[in-house]
């Protein structure tokens, strides 16, 4: 699925958001990890067994309401091998619910080991003749520090396969001025990054006006935010920092056009974990779940109104 | 297994090399894929198994002469959850026999997310009350975009679990230039960098003068690296870019301090296909990547002469 196929979605459900799923163990329902656990004797197996049946959930209660989902690699990873299983078992799930997969990885290489990438996460890979996709996703997050040699190997499937990223410009965390606020002359590191970040959609713009290279920037930096809506309007942004971490629907309205498109804004811990914050019966937590990520629609759609295609 | 320990293993063999292990396909020598695809219906888990089965025939032919290993992330996670197998079996099997295991996956993230990637990579995790590693390496490279907010997560297991760093600093392809060489005032963005390398590891000095925390400085910008070297002189250097991109042994000795320490010099494909440019027989590949390892330390020692522990 393409960035323009983001938008629709977004646009139909009118709802900017994307659901994060970073299920660490403790978010998980007891019930959940008792079965799990119950079936397998390998702990890592056990562990990624839950995660996938707390995914599987949630994806059921969210994918009528919500246009995207975005697991976090690292979550998958801490549980080996198998866990890299369920992240592949969730991203199939996801898409055969209609969602559209964001894998957030922040993956950085060069030349060809950022092709083995881009192969891995967005594209596929030839053995012995076969064409095999390994985890399937429709964009992963980047990591621009080593330039357009870790870029350019993504942009020939965002342009061949209808692949989309998203490159880390200012992030969400306090600490994220220690490089990306320093000055290069006039400029931050953070508005160098968005420039590059233009340059590098301009191969690949899409009919609605935003080309296939994304920028993630924290709705933690709300001027920020504004700042670069304007200085990189064809720059799609994925904005993290929502709730939990602080921002609020006036901080992230920044992030979006006059159109009400421009952003998607993620949730991880808040839908979650909305069961706990609720203290509802934690078999109910796909329905939590999914009240809350009509809540944050509720609370972001009153500051845009409207989103519109143009 | 410390820096200490990379650093005492490297002075026993006299050799500051570390083989990196990025098995792509073509790499490999059909004798080793036809057995492995005969094995397996699945190409993700039939390439895997290729991929394994050729690396520890590597492991096997350098285990007694060169210190580390790196393998590349990318080229793993390319045959999916399989591929990941592959890289936790090739991080036990080099582990039996005695090498230093550096995984180069260039994670970056912040908070409880890069702790995930911590335990995934350099620590365990418990799931039921029971411990569990993911990858178990010892060693990992990271990318601090971020800031201190995706350092800090490691440091802990530096300090505590005897795990080290590598910090993407000036790396080694031709674009590094458009962010890490940009001026900040007075200094280059990768100067900045490792600054900021050299205060995560003051919590992390290890006994023979470096820290836990590292940095990738490519062998192909000689100067940068003999500015580093002085700059920056508690940082281990994980030198990238020796042989296929153009590095040599007078460009990497710039690396080294007065007594031949502070760097590691990686060589991946120039081993790997060893075998190719010799033109011998493919069954010979692991006896090719073992003259190729000891060349390249001839080499590289011919620039430093010897190696000692201060």
């Amino acid at each position: 699925m393409s960035m323009n196929t983001l938008l629709e979605k977004i646009t139909t459900y009118q709802n900017p958001t994307v659901a994060g799923l970073d299920p660490k163990l403790d978010y998980i329902p007891e019930y959940i990890k008792e079965a799990a656990f119950s079936r397998s004797d390998d702990p890592l197996d056990a562990a990624a067994q839950a995660l996938l049946d707390f995914n599987k959930g949630l994806i059921d209660a969210l994918c009528d309401i919500v246009p995207a989902v975005k697991p976090q690699a690292a979550y998958y990873e801490m549980y080996g091998w198998q866990g890299m299983r369920a992240l592949t078992e969730t991203i199939a799930y996801a898409h055969e619910k209609g969602m559209y997969v964001i894998i957030d990885g922040k993956r950085n290489d060069i030349g060809s080991t950022m092709e083995a990438y881009a192969a891995a996460h967005l594209g596929t890979t030839m053995v012995n003749g076969r064409e095999a996709a390994a985890f399937g996703g429709d964009c992963l997050t980047v990591n621009g520090y080593l330039g357009s040699d870790g870029i350019t190997p993504l942009l020939k499937l965002c342009r061949e396969r209808d692949k989309s990223i998203f490159v880390l410009v200012k992030t969400s965390n306090p600490s994220s001025g220690e490089l990306q606020d320093r000055k290069l002359g006039e400029k931050t590191v953070y508005e160098a990054m968005a420039e590059m970040c233009e340059a590098w959609g301009e191969q690949a713009l899409g009919r609605y006006g935003y080309t296939s290279v994304g920028a993630v920037v924290g709705a933690t930096y709300p001027e920020q935010l504004k700042e670069l809506r304007t200085k990189a309007p064809h720059t799609f942004f994925l904005v993290p920092g929502y709730g939990a971490q602080g921002g609020g629907a006036k901080d992230v309205a920044h992030a979006f056009d006059k159109n009400g498109l421009g952003a998607i804004i993620n949730s991880s811990r808040g839908i979650m974990c909305a069961y706990k914050k609720e203290s509802c019966d934690e078999k109910d937590y796909a329905q939590a779940a999914r009240r809350e990520a009509l809540r944050m629609k509720a609370d972001i759609m009153s500051e845009i109104k409207e989103i519109r295609l143009p």
